[in-house]
């Protein structure tokens, strides 16, 4: 009885659902009627927050950091402040997975007795709030994978990273939002859709939406995220802010039992934040927490923060030749390169990446069980969309074709960072997408991102300030040069689009986490 | 007709056998009648060698460098002397795959010239000869990979690990002889059975036996080999060696096309040599170079020499409790120990590993794919004995099985290491095998040196000094334990392994490689 099967599972699903709206209530259940599109100021707007709980969510993580260890705020003024702005951004955009105010309360509490009587922080984080993706165990706390056959799990453990960030001080409040499969760019799952809070007629971004729409809208100041494809960068970039895709396996892991064992594409796991010195801050503590004694896969290199000894060569990649940016990323392309030149910085066109090849590769990585194991994880829940559409075509390797995909996929890796060390610069600048968050369904060209998940060359996104106004080009006259960037152009609609922030891409070689970090200070320096 | 392609297979592996032979001949054909079981003096008491290159080649590679840079030797004396050495080690063992001193003269020669002219070394390998395991590539010379199928197969590139020595100053001369499927811990294959130089009735050992031999027989100085489960360290321990397997990927890839894209179980390469402080230079020199800049498997880890600030605490296994070691091992490792103790070092029991349980994951890792391309490989070459042993009951795994292996060895990896932690030890003393060196064929206990290769250990083994003799215990009376025990027990007689020498081994957990050599360094201080 399939169907029998399949209601209940939906039931199950619906049952999930209500429970975590349950988890609203009170103040964190604002009355919000006739919202606007725009939602990325409602902490200020909805003028639910004090005009000092407002100060509060306007600091980035070192600030607050510095803020709590100074005594101007106490922990639990900083928790109560994001937990009221969390739920307006939930309440708006449907970002939050589950919420646990009772527990993040109790924990700020303790944090201040503590700073009270030894005079001191418990470590660099104290009483700073994290968000957490949802499928990321923390201990005591219901989770689900993006499916309602994963929901209920309440892990009696914190995740590797969690229990390093818990160590450090940090507060944990919330799980966001993330889709069915994990392998969408936008976040859509039987807990509904996430939007964007700059456009809520547009996409989160995915598969770390929930993320990216709460710490968007102002409702954590930092969140864990994971990247196999794009789905921190494209996140930040959507929501106007700093993404950061390690190197794989240099910070400490956080999912159990998604896909253990499987390591055609390895995933990373890596922060969203408002400022680059936040993914730093993230970075350090973990890496100071030697997370090499506990688990033998990560290589035992400290985080060095590099300062670079001579002028910095960044190459610029205007188009992959694949699908071209639309008018508002060129014109953030173009505007972030004239400052830096006005800076001084030395940068040069950088030619397209071979990104129907790589994307070819990476789509059957992904998938080299056909997407049996998706299905098994499905248990019978109907696909999304965009599950359906990535899903397709995935064929089912036998162990001699997989070595040879693996292969092909170290050799390419080899194969391209010699020809980029060739041409001799320090790094790439390129669009992080073709274009600003799209609208909800539409998101199916990742090789701005993948191509470097394929590479594992660490590569983050970073606010350009600039947001699609009625005044960059609308691209209606452009005639696509392949079915591709038809797909694309077609779905595309500049008007439809007004207020999305435009992100922008860095990337370096394999283990130049630090230099990457460092090359984009930069960049920083001439932003807005 | 496939006993006609068998036919001309076979015929075209007697043709390479007969063309290898062929490059021995005048001073590289000693007449050799009568040989002794023991050959491992042959370099003084066959007088082919004189007085000074009897002296050259009982120098390790540290003073052969030294001397030649010194100018005691010119590079052409010491080339000239190892070419005679490692011919005769040949005549005696039949080590070499493939032999080609008039590049290995011409080389010195332009080595000698540079020296005189810019009054440099070229590198700190200047003159060092260095012998290769067949497979790993040497621009422009034959090799196979331990099967006919590849013979014959002529480089035009050297592989990364022989460029990089090659930079460094080190004069390459000969190939050396690997089993059939690389995967048996002897050397067996269409060019032969590969003997032990200590008692030629007994197998070097393998995969790397040809460099095993070659260098026990002082025929070179320095072997480059592999190992993926105890290839590097049983032909160590068989010949009297210290034999180094590093965690996998930290020093370059010397092979191509061998078992591209399975990293179920990751291979290592490392050297094979006379001393201790060889194994750092060979380590020393390779990561000096930047390998990860031509390949970004590579983790950037530059080789830093350990100091040991505290007093070091070594677990002594004294047996895995499946196959106990046999008297000549057990009093080498009793010696060591009191050795130790007498010295000051701590020195602690440690318990038995799970040796059953990891060979049956391993065992399931090596052959994911049911063997399919090793018998592809073979293309009809019937398999040796051991090629039959190590592949029956190879299971074809589809994805989603191995995935879940994969992730076995990992939760087993980090299980295993934090066991390891809670022991608070430095690092873990034990038995290289069982025993020393086996009668041909008899090889088939792994799992002392293969638990390091699943866990990805750095181990290494050194010479105990000790050989086989008559007054070692004989365990006539031994009552084996379990079948596994009682097959090693059945072929081992004391009295047929008399002159083999004993060699135990080292371990420390994964990506500490230079403190495994700084506590090698105080087993070194005790040694004989």
């Amino acid at each position: 009885m399939p169907d029998l099967k399949v209601k209940q599972l939906l039931e199950r699903g619906k049952a999930y659902r209500e429970l975590r709206d349950s988890l609203f209530t009170g103040q964190y259940a604002p009355d919000l009627p006739d919202l606007p599109l725009d939602v990325s100021q409602l902490y200020k707007t909805s003028e639910i927050l004090s005009q000092s709980q407002v100060e509060i969510v306007e600091l980035d993580a070192v600030d607050l950091a510095k803020s709590i260890a100074q005594r101007k705020y106490t922990s639990y003024q900083v928790i109560e402040a994001y937990l009221l702005s969390a739920a307006l951004a939930h309440s708006a955009t449907n970002c939050l997975a589950w919420f646990f105010p009772l527990e993040a309360v109790e924990r700020a509490r303790w944090l201040d007795e503590q700073l009270e009587k030894t005079g001191q922080p418990v470590g660099p984080l104290h009483g700073v709030p994290i968000s957490v993706k949802d499928f990321i165990m923390v201990k005591g706390i219901s989770q689900t994978s993006g499916h309602i056959a994963s929901s209920g799990f309440i892990p009696d453990e914190d995740a590797h990273i969690v229990a390093i960030l818990r160590d450090a001080g940090a507060v944990f409040y919330a799980k966001t939002t993330m889709p069915q499969s994990i392998m969408h760019l936008e976040t859509d799952s039987f807990l509904g859709v996430t939007s964007n809070p700059f456009n809520r007629n547009l996409t989160a971004g995915g598969s770390s939406g929930g993320e990216g729409a709460l710490v968007g809208a102002r409702g954590s100041p930092l969140g864990i995220t994971t990247d196999i494809g794009g789905s921190t960068r494209g996140p930040a970039a959507n929501n106007g802010l700093w993404g950061f895709k390690p190197t794989a396996m240099r910070l400490p892991k956080g999912m159990k039992g998604i896909m253990p064992g499987a390591d055609g594409v390895a995933g990373a796991i890596g922060p969203i934040a408002h400022s680059l010195r936040d993914l730093e801050l993230f970075c350090e503590v973990l890496l100071d927490a030697h997370p090499w004694d506990q688990d033998i896969n990560i290589p035992p290199m400290p985080w060095s923060s590099v300062t670079l000894t001579k002028p910095v060569k960044i190459g610029v990649m205007w188009d992959d030749g694949v699908v071209k940016p639309v008018g508002p990323v060129r014109e953030a392309m173009k505007d972030v390169v004239d400052r830096l030149r006005a800076t001084g910085v030395e940068v040069v066109d950088y030619p397209a990446y071979p990104a129907a090849q790589a994307w070819t590769m990476i789509k059957h990585l992904y998938y080299l069980d056909g997407a049996q194991r998706l299905r098994d994880m499905l248990d019978g829940e109907p696909m999304l969309p965009l599950t359906t559409w990535i899903t397709s075509g995935a064929q089912t390797q036998d162990i001699g074709s997989m070595w040879k995909l693996v292969n092909e996929r170290d050799v390419f890796r080899n194969t391209y960072t010699k020809f980029f060390r060739s041409l001799n610069v320090d790094a790439i600048l390129s669009p992080a997408s073709p274009g600003p968050a799209g609208p909800h369904g539409s998101s199916k060209y990742w090789s701005y991102t993948s191509f470097w998940n394929l590479l594992d060359w660490p590569a983050l996104v970073f606010p350009t300030g600039r947001k699609v106004a009625f005044n960059d080009h609308d691209d209606a006259d452009y005639e696509a040069r392949n079915p591709t960037e038809h797909e694309y152009y077609s779905a595309y609609c500049r008007d439809k689009a007004i207020g999305a922030p435009i992100g922008l891409q860095l990337s370096v070689p394999r283990f130049q986490d630090e230099k990457l970090l460092a090359v984009a200070k930069k960049i920083n320096a001439v932003l807005v």
